[in-house]
């Protein structure tokens, strides 16, 4: 039995708009396999009119056959679930959105199936705040599996947990013991890109060199002036001889995720703060946290998988206890 | 006399990083002859080493005189007067900056003369905020002949006033009984260029249409959920049908002027609030401004020319009766 769940269980995508990872997990969940092909929604459909629902179809069939066909040749019998862009309009198909409050154990019916030349591939939904007239809602297709692997994570579960997955379009999620009650995306980290890429600070920066103290210092400023005063800050620090051209990288990171964080961090009730991403982002976060008497549990570990397999069975598309059996 | 005053008597130039405008005023201060060469200090220095302080010389006399060296020409005992970034380090020779608070009425001494083949250009300093450890000071250089312009426009310039002037670096300065005390630049102009070329949103949106409505959204949108966010909006409001994606760049606009208002309009004793700029972003402050129940005096006119005649005269370079006499 020990041996036989090593076997493989699960062939697991996380497949957004720039980026593909796929895992091959064993019969319990644990990673057997990872590869990056990076071969995003946007490099798959390179070419392609999206509209015409056939070539994307191809696309999206080859783009995976490259992924993964090996393992899907090597072991028929495994299923397939995928999350992510591949899942929505222009992906391979449109698998919908849940719409929040949403349960995080989906059900049965809750994935969508398309078919490839040997046999199944199941797409997760994103999940939804709709839109008020003048509230803008959101949507998040990729981090649901995310949520769900990051929730697993901790001894505890329960309770109100805020959830942070910092990143370009960083996400602020509420959850409610294992219910998504709203979320907010907040786009600072595209924001830093597009502000160290061109215009003024682009021009007042030079190569950059990790400065913790600057960063330090820009999240003091991100709290004050408003952001779009305290972002040009950096400039007459640079001509006054206080800041160094090489830092004003690391001040721009600090306004922007200072700004982040005093708005999106719950007022009231917080509960638990869980912060899942990259080591050097969740170090920022949580930096910013502390400002406000927060320390957040972190997970710098890529929880996507876990998610997926977590997906995989309370949909029943693995079912760990019978397949391990037919192996005793 | 009457003839006389119609007479030459300045030649002003505001000539900053992109654009360049020259005015031929009479002996009373009023617009002969107005021309915009479009000979900023990055066209001017174009393939040229700016450390190179010779070259730099050529390069700028060669563009003024291209500039107005008809002018020179024609009345060479007028006086010229420029400001802008043609008195920056990179500029023809460095004005230097005067420190706030500062009075503007200008000494004799405070302006820097560089000689060209057939006379002299004096050169106005730029105004700068010093910055402490860790608050950010904020230099203005071209934008102090606007401000004396536009308080000039006033009919009662005393006591204390919010100017503010929008553009790419949208300047907000507080000013009591004629001197300057502070002012602070936001980068919602750049932000909203960078937004709306480049990312997610410029994605989202189409060819832009004007809505006014949509404006007014994005105002209110920008006093709410932290900017990062607010702007982020606009995608899912565009994907729930309630934004009209030709409506993107108005509803950004609005959160951007709301966010910079909400949070550079002093809080206490504002006093008078005088708004100069372009028709179009005099419109949008106006509306931002409403929100905070302030009515500002707009001025839409262009009063760099103003505010250099008035500092020729402080600083004596120009005699209006002296001048005015001689032709009697």
């Amino acid at each position: 039995m020990t041996d036989a769940s090593r076997l493989p269980g699960l062939i697991a995508l996380d497949w957004g708009t720039s980026a593909q990872r796929a895992w091959l997990l064993d019969r319990v969940g644990r990673i057997i396999d990872v590869r990056r092909p990076d071969q995003g929604l946007l490099a798959t459909t390179e070419g392609i009119d999206v509209r015409d629902g056939h070539a994307r179809e191809l696309a999206y069939e080859a783009a995976f056959w490259s992924a993964c066909g090996d393992w899907v040749t090597a072991h028929p019998d495994v299923p397939v679930i995928a999350c992510g862009m591949v899942g929505s309009a222009q992906g391979w198909a449109d698998a919908g959105y849940r719409t929040v409050p949403a349960d995080l154990r989906f059900g049965a019916d809750a994935l969508v199936r398309v078919r490839h030349r040997r046999g199944v591939v199941h797409l997760v939904p994103g999940l939804r705040v709709p839109s008020a007239a003048d509230v803008p809602g959101d949507v998040i297709r990729g981090e649901e599996a995310q949520i769900i692997g990051a929730l697993e994570a901790l001894d505890e579960p329960t309770g109100v947990v805020t959830l942070v997955l910092p990143g370009t379009h960083s996400k602020w999620v509420r959850v409610d013991n294992g219910k998504v009650l709203s979320f907010t995306t907040a786009m600072s980290g595209e924001l830093f890109g597009l502000l160290t890429a061109d215009g003024i600070l682009a021009r007042t920066a030079v190569e950059p060199r990790r400065d913790d103290e600057a960063f330090a210092r820009g999240l003091v400023a991100g709290r004050s002036r408003g952001l779009t005063a305290e972002l040009f800050g950096a400039r007459p620090l640079v001509l006054d001889g206080l800041l160094d051209p090489a830092s004003v990288h690391d001040y721009v990171s600090g306004v922007l995720i200072a700004h982040e964080v005093a708005h999106q961090l719950p007022t009231t009730a917080p509960g638990r703060v869980l912060l899942c991403g990259t080591e050097d982002l969740c170090r920022r976060y949580e930096r910013a946290l502390a400002a406000h008497g927060v320390v957040p549990t972190v997970l710098t570990e890529d929880v996507a998988a876990r998610g997926l397999w977590r997906i995989a069975c309370s949909t029943g598309l693995h079912h760990p206890e019978a397949q391990e059996q037919q192996w005793q």
